[in-house]
């Protein structure tokens, strides 16, 4: 029976691990590398090494009421989307809130997690862990990982011939903090994955000139969606999600397509993605187009040549100079403190269980939180695994065979497209609703929509027609929220109330007048007709 | 005869109405007080008495194909909205093909503008000037005002109680040129109209928090507009201006509101503006709902009280504190070099035939350009006036009887709607395309639509359904350009070449294929059943 529980790293997955043990009467031990609680969220002016780096303007992706636990609303006046300070804010109040504190060891860098010799029979792990120096050893009978994948720069040196010879300043997006360091200066930023486009546009600004290269284009999103409603309260409902995945893959694509080119026509702005039915991770950026069409920011395809001090680009003649260049060009992840027997990572993609469990292990004590991209918010995501991992951990829900998760896991290696809906990269990327749905259903948290529909139909139709808001995953079964009910049917008042910040007497205007004149008229003569 | 022309400002106006007295062989003098060209398009980093001062990150409002001079497009490698620094090098280039540098005085201030003893007879002025402390005099036949309506800074502090208590900094959008002086301050800009809003957008990069607040509210619009197409490239074509006037008023404002609120609900983001109706000049920027739904800047109503170091606004109660206040509160203008009787200024209006000509003098030998908010751009609107201004000096277009004029004026001040079109306040604001045609319909240089669609269909189609491009005021008559034809079928390729700077060979997709061969099968079929 497991009981006491390591958790590597108090991030967002961390926190949410530490409060899932809580509440299920596990003893969860958090370690954390850094001096506070936040992970990535904790923005802070320098670099520290095997964390996570912000920069100072990073905003959240998803919004408010998409992003948060699924038992804590962001308070309702936060912004729909959370600049870094705020989210950090909002982690600090949900540890205080489930009084996780107690249980992270600050300043506590994992060393190594192994098996301990009686394996097989106990699943208990040896955690060595040093904190100021002095090296401790404990033992736990599971582990949660939850470190995230956004530690390991990747720069790709010899994909840009001639860097060597580049006499300006280059680094990794890793590094970058302030848009200052652009002022004058003729920027080149690589790679447009949200990272390369924020810095791109952000130095626009102040630099004299800025350059976004990029070989394989993508979508870009406005966190300004239809009617200025955040994307993902349009975007991610059931409703939409069942729509999609029961149209071919090339109609979807050409659907996206048509709707993402309405904000502005990616070809002609020079994004188009290259491959256009596997979905790319789209890019959220409200900006970007603007900076295009005033010229702030010139797309350009991939680097053919570096050279002293400028730069050129496949398929174009003119050389530009170039001051600084910008590398937004990801990461890569490890488990330095894994035996490789226990995760392995190869080509991007480990072998997990519903990207959670190493297939290989004979006991299930080990699990990865938050090692996937959803098209959703990371949160809910890593929060709706701890719930599952920890009902594994407790032996409330099994696992099946080793055979059926091997299965899983190399189908998703192959790739292989179902022909229906959007089309991912399976490595990391999973369809949100899904797979959340997948995890519920394994702890009996899934509420059943058909029901609902027959008891509280007010409650079906915002969850069936509405966002896909965390609350859902609140409504009944294990871990059941009594909040989640009001929390969906408020979620709109909560999103709309805080840009409606000055609002003016309407006056009924003429054409409304004559609306109704004409609908009056219209029933008269109906009356009129039926008594007739 | 007029011959001796001065011109009052180097400006776009006052370079246009150089070149189109030069062109017609009439002699023009121009003075400009400052030590260059370009008027409010110089950036200067010190505000100077007398001139318009720009912020460092103006860019136009319309497109570089919609605000060109009519016979002198943009560079081709011009981005579609053009940053100040641009644009003033457009404007010297400008000067140096038609050589209007001979003509141009610069410090020179022209301190008065007279009528000569025998006014009523030869039409002639005094215009005496000021160059290096050096005062001189001169007779001219005929003067153009070129001077702008944008150096009065408008600061009604009476309208803002408690604002002499205010402890902090305040000053007039006039003097703001860089967004530093915000860092971490807590900012509030009053007025939303395009320098406000900008000024409120910048601000939130670098501020604490920003407050715009505004009693009117707006329509904003992207310079991004459907697809992406540059906003009035879409919005102003002579097929959609027609459609819109041949409507009552409710509904193409209903029409108007529907495709505004379209990007996002300006009720929900609190900008919704007052009064529906009559159209306020719309604001144009791309970030500010960008900035609102990420909390950067707030939307306020209208200021109840400023206090030592913070607002309350009114219909709310909280008291916000405040470090700056930023009053872009307009401007009101005026001409201080003449006579009451000639150009009287009340309520924000002059009393001017087709916002040119003084009503009440003998002679129609002095005009005012530009001194008009069309929704379109300035520049072409400017140089049609001037080249409509130097017919009538010349004697070859006249202008009607005094009562006709008056008529004109009046019934513009009355403000009365026509119940059909857009709406607008008439006292500078007026319909782009029919205004622009009557001038170009009195100089005989008006093309015939109709005749063109029997001889040049294609030109025909461009001119009608495509963006009103000012070659089109070159296309036919007095001042016709030979390039203007060619201007106009290759203004799209213009526009978007310098967006699409990165393509993609785009592979048949499986969707396509499909639809191939679906179509071919329909063929199929339907050789067939012909054949049957």
């Amino acid at each position: 029976m497991v009981k006491r529980v390591a958790i590597v790293g108090a991030g967002v997955s961390g926190l949410a691990s530490t409060k899932c043990c809580l509440e299920e009467g596990l003893e969860p031990t958090c370690f954390e590398r850094s001096e506070d609680l936040g992970g990535l969220w904790r923005y802070t002016e320098y670099v520290e090494e095997g964390r996570a780096s912000l920069y100072n303007s990073v905003v959240s992706n998803s919004s408010k009421e998409m992003s948060c636990y699924s038992d804590f609303p962001f308070p309702e006046d936060y912004p729909n989307f959370v600049p870094n300070s705020l989210f950090l804010e909002y982690l600090k109040m949900y540890a205080n809130r489930f009084d996780l504190l107690k249980c992270i060891q600050f300043k506590t860098k994992v060393c190594s997690v192994t098996k301990r010799p009686d394996f097989a029979t106990s699943g208990q792990w040896e955690v060595v862990t040093l904190h100021e120096g002095k090296q401790s050893s404990a033992t736990f009978d599971a582990v949660m990982v939850c470190t995230g994948f956004l530690t390991n720069p990747s720069v790709p040196l010899d994909s840009f011939p001639g860097i060597k010879t580049f006499k300006g300043q280059y680094f990794h997006s890793r590094h970058y903090k302030h848009p200052n360091i652009f002022k004058d200066k003729r920027v080149l930023v690589v790679g447009m994955g949200n990272s390369g486009t924020d810095i791109a546009v952000e130095a626009s600004h102040l630099a004299k000139k800025v350059f976004l290269s990029t070989t394989g284009g993508a979508w870009v999103i406005s966190r300004v969606f239809d009617s200025g409603y955040p994307w993902d309260m349009v975007f991610m409902t059931r409703f939409q999600n069942m729509f999609r995945n029961f149209l071919p893959t090339p109609i979807v694509s050409w659907l996206i397509a048509k709707k993402m080119n309405s904000w502005f026509n990616h070809e002609n702005y020079g994004v188009i993605p290259e491959d256009r039915v596997q979905m790319r991770e789209p890019v959220l950026n409200d900006e970007l187009p603007g900076r295009i069409i005033t010229g702030k920011v010139s797309i350009k395809p991939s680097i053919k040549e570096v050279k002293e001090n400028s730069v050129i680009f496949n398929n174009t003649p003119k050389e530009e100079p170039i001051d600084i260049i910008i590398f937004a060009t990801g990461y890569t992840f490890d488990f330095p403190f894994l035996e490789e027997s226990v995760v392995k990572v190869e080509d991007g993609q480990a072998s997990l269980y519903k990207y959670i469990f190493p297939v290989h292990l004979p006991k299930p004590t080990l699990a990865v939180i938050n090692l996937i991209k959803p098209l959703g918010s990371m949160l809910p995501t890593g929060e709706t695994q701890a719930r599952w991992v920890v009902q594994v951990f407790k032996g409330t829900t099994l696992l099946p065979p080793a055979s059926v998760m091997m299965k899983e896991v190399n189908e998703r290696k192959e790739n292989k497209p179902s022909g229906f809906g959007l089309c991912y990269c399976k490595a990391l990327q999973s369809d949100y609703i899904p797979y959340i749905d997948d995890l519920l259903t394994a702890i009996n948290a899934k509420p059943s929509l058909w029901s609902m529909f027959l008891t509280d139909p007010r409650l079906a139709c915002a969850v069936f027609f509405g966002p896909c808001t965390p609350y859902q995953f609140r409504l009944a079964g294990t871990g059941k929220w009594e909040g989640a009910r009001q929390a969906i049917l408020t979620q709109w008042d909560r999103a709309l109330k805080v840009t409606k910040t000055r609002t003016v007497q309407k006056p009924p205007s003429a054409f409304d007048i004559s609306l109704k004149l004409f609908g009056l008229l219209a029933l008269l003569v109906a009356v009129f007709l039926v008594f007739l």
